[in-house]
């Protein structure tokens, strides 16, 4: 395979990573949790490393060992949430890279794992050079990020940014079986630390995150890096329809409570409403409980619905229209259907700090030229939208394949991970010289 | 609770049923898989027995030991059914009375139950009486009518009378649990008989049936009893839509392959296909089978399509009607997605013998009076549509509760339960004396 070992004549930073071993080490962290084969190179591997699962605890001990081996300060909260600090001349709170290592059950092995071993190679870049940062920085690993395995996205940085009790998540349950908390899991696999999760008792001074952008822009605009400006907003919703289990060739349509027309009539709806305002509307999860037959129309159908919008107020908007067009679609056919909509997760737009965006524009500048990066809108929600309500927050996205990700085939290319890596290192040094002119 | 128990003094037979011993047998008989309760009386539950399920093969032992004590001789096929026979002057083959004891997952206490049950009455009245028929009567229990565990409906009488090759029917499987064949229950249950499932094994010289309506008709027209002229036609299918899954908030509409709303669809658009032609089609199992979440959309989706109407014309013209109009939906949002249809099951209408039809008609003269009856069309596939490919069949239906069944709340009145056993009784008595007057 050919490596990508660029030159990046203009960091800022003067330091460079070693972009082989930042492939090397993607790549060894996906040992643990390689699923969804698709190819025949030893990467041609999609990722299954669910939240807290054995993998998840392997590649988490692996992490803790790596950052260790670089003199960091490894710190666990009672999330599961791992600070690994590197002292720096005057000390806390530390500039924190993060992101996460968890995946999607059908996942690939950048969105997250990227963003975390980017951390690490900066970490070991600045080690291997000597070189002393004004204040600490470091690594965070933010646990069940995807919301995958235990059904919250953004799961544990939401506890530390006060967004979600503790008791709350602690209590959330593995979507597959109900008898499992996150809590017991964190417990299990003992990453169930001492200290409370929060931003008081581990502060950060800054949160950059390095991530694959996950849709198609940056390629199509042939530009290197995203400097992200914020992420739009979207809700989430648990659409529960309930009618009545009855016989398909004996019950006339007249005498119908058929919660699976409705509910595909919704989702139809849903998305004609999202089309008009040039928002999406998205349905991923759509279960018949009680079960059903061939010949027996289910009683009841749950649905999610997942409405995003750069504009909160759009979102809002749909939101709506859909609970007007669905209590509608209720009564349309036979005897009409119950349903039941409930917000799960509600999130404004997000605007990043201008230091943290200047910060990473200048290391762009420097990496890719003006001409390589480009201000982008985060369509997917990340623990730095979470970290931006408590400290100065930015986001850096480099290109994935087709805009692929949530998938086996997700792919970042050697080049571009490097890319990546480097423009986070030197933001990083942006920001920590920044601090010392703030006196921050 | 109050009993009914009704004089019907014209019926034919001279012999009358014992209505409080037919109410007490059918909930005796519930004892094995009672489940879904929905009300405070001992009999307000529906029923979870599953073809060949621990409760099933209880059941079963019951049915088999309740009939020799009438001297029935009983016989085993190889796919479990149970032939009870009870000899007459002539011997046989016999006149049987035919349904199933198993049930849906979430079905209820009549469907299929009451049929075998008032079968057992009618033998126990014929048996007390001293009476003695021309030749052999008897009752059969027909494996896995509901097709809910193995997904065939008529499993095993499909076997009986040519239509499913036996290894195809013993090498289906449980639906939730692939590695679990219909053979290895029946041969862990005891029910794996020595004789051949064929109609040429056990031939019988008619079949009748008593069923609840499942429908609304009776009730509507306030009707005792159906005499059933046939049964509508129906095509089972299963729709496979592939797409690919993504991330709901990256990826733009044009850029999804997204199967969930195809298949909605879908759904949605067979449903218009067949208001438009007076037909029904129905969707009752709707999967996602590779997971997916709030955020990722599916990469597969697979649903059934139950199209019926009295005219297999129509159903046939429907079905081209949805391929048509499913490869459209398939190519109208973002990159498209694949769409695969395949026939599971193919039944034309069919219409019950006309001796068999007269036979029913009498004995209801007789119980219920002529203005009690009514000539109605199955909405459902039952036994009788594959025995009536062999011998001459007839079907009686009996109101049940608001048109409500394969739903625990399925209701028969202890009146309605009598009047269809009793009618059941005098047609097979009537039908006893039409085999001499055509030495038969």
């Amino acid at each position: 395979m050919q490596r990508f070992v660029p030159a990046f004549p203009n960091r800022l930073s003067g330091l460079t990573i070693n972009s082989t071993r930042l492939w090397d080490t993607i790549h060894t962290s996906c040992q643990w949790g390689a699923a969804h084969r698709y190819g025949k190179n030893l990467t041609d591997t999609g990722m299954a490393r669910l939240a807290l699962s054995d993998d998840d605890s392997k590649v988490r001990a692996w992490f803790v060992s790596e950052t260790k081996k670089l003199g960091c300060d490894v710190t666990i909260d009672n999330m599961g949430n791992i600070f690994a600090l590197r002292k720096g001349k005057n000390g806390g709170p530390m500039t924190a890279i993060g992101s996460h290592l968890d995946t999607q059950p059908r996942g690939g092995r950048y969105d997250g794992i990227l963003g975390v071993v980017a951390g690490l190679e900066a970490l070991r870049t600045i080690h291997e050079n000597g070189y002393e940062t004004n204040y600490d920085v470091g690594i965070v690993n933010w646990t069940n990020e995807e919301g995958a395995r235990f059904p919250k996205s953004m799961h544990a940085s939401g506890v530390w940014a006060g967004v979600t009790p503790l008791e709350e998540a602690w209590n959330l349950a593995d979507i597959m079986n109900p008898s499992i908390t996150t809590k017991a899991e964190l417990q299990r696999h003992g990453y169930l630390g001492e200290l409370t999760c929060s931003s008081a008792s581990y502060p950060l001074a800054a949160h950059f995150e390095l991530h694959i952008e996950q849709g198609p822009i940056l390629e199509g605009s042939n530009k290197k890096v995203g400097i992200v400006s914020g992420a739009q907003a979207y809700r989430w919703l648990t659409v529960t329809v309930d009618g009545r289990d009855a016989h398909t060739g004996t019950t006339p349509f007249n005498a119908r409570k058929d919660p699976l027309l409705a509910a595909a009539k919704m989702v139809v709806h849903s998305n004609e409403l999202a089309k008009e305002r040039g928002a999406l509307a998205s349905t991923g999860v759509f279960k018949l409980p009680m079960g059903s037959s061939t010949n027996t129309l289910p009683a009841q159908v749950i649905f999610t619905l997942d409405i995003r919008h750069p504009s909160h107020g759009v979102v809002k908007e749909i939101y709506s229209k859909c609970i007007e067009g669905f209590n509608k679609i209720a009564m349309e056919d036979g005897k009409g259907v119950d349903v039941t909509i409930e917000v799960e997760t509600d999130s404004p737009e997000i605007k990043f700090h201008p230091d943290c965006r200047e910060a990473i524009r200048k290391a762009a500048n420097g990496v890719v030229g003006e001409d390589g990066s480009m201000d982008i809108m985060s369509g997917a929600g990340h623990d730095s939208v979470y970290t931006s309500r408590i400290c100065p927050t930015g986001m850096i996205f480099v290109q994935c394949k087709d805009g692929v990700s949530h998938h086996p085939t997700e792919y970042c290319s050697p080049e571009d991970c490097s890319i990546g890596a480097q423009t986070i290192l030197d933001a990083v040094i942006n920001y920590d010289k920044l601090r010392v002119e703030q006196g921050m």
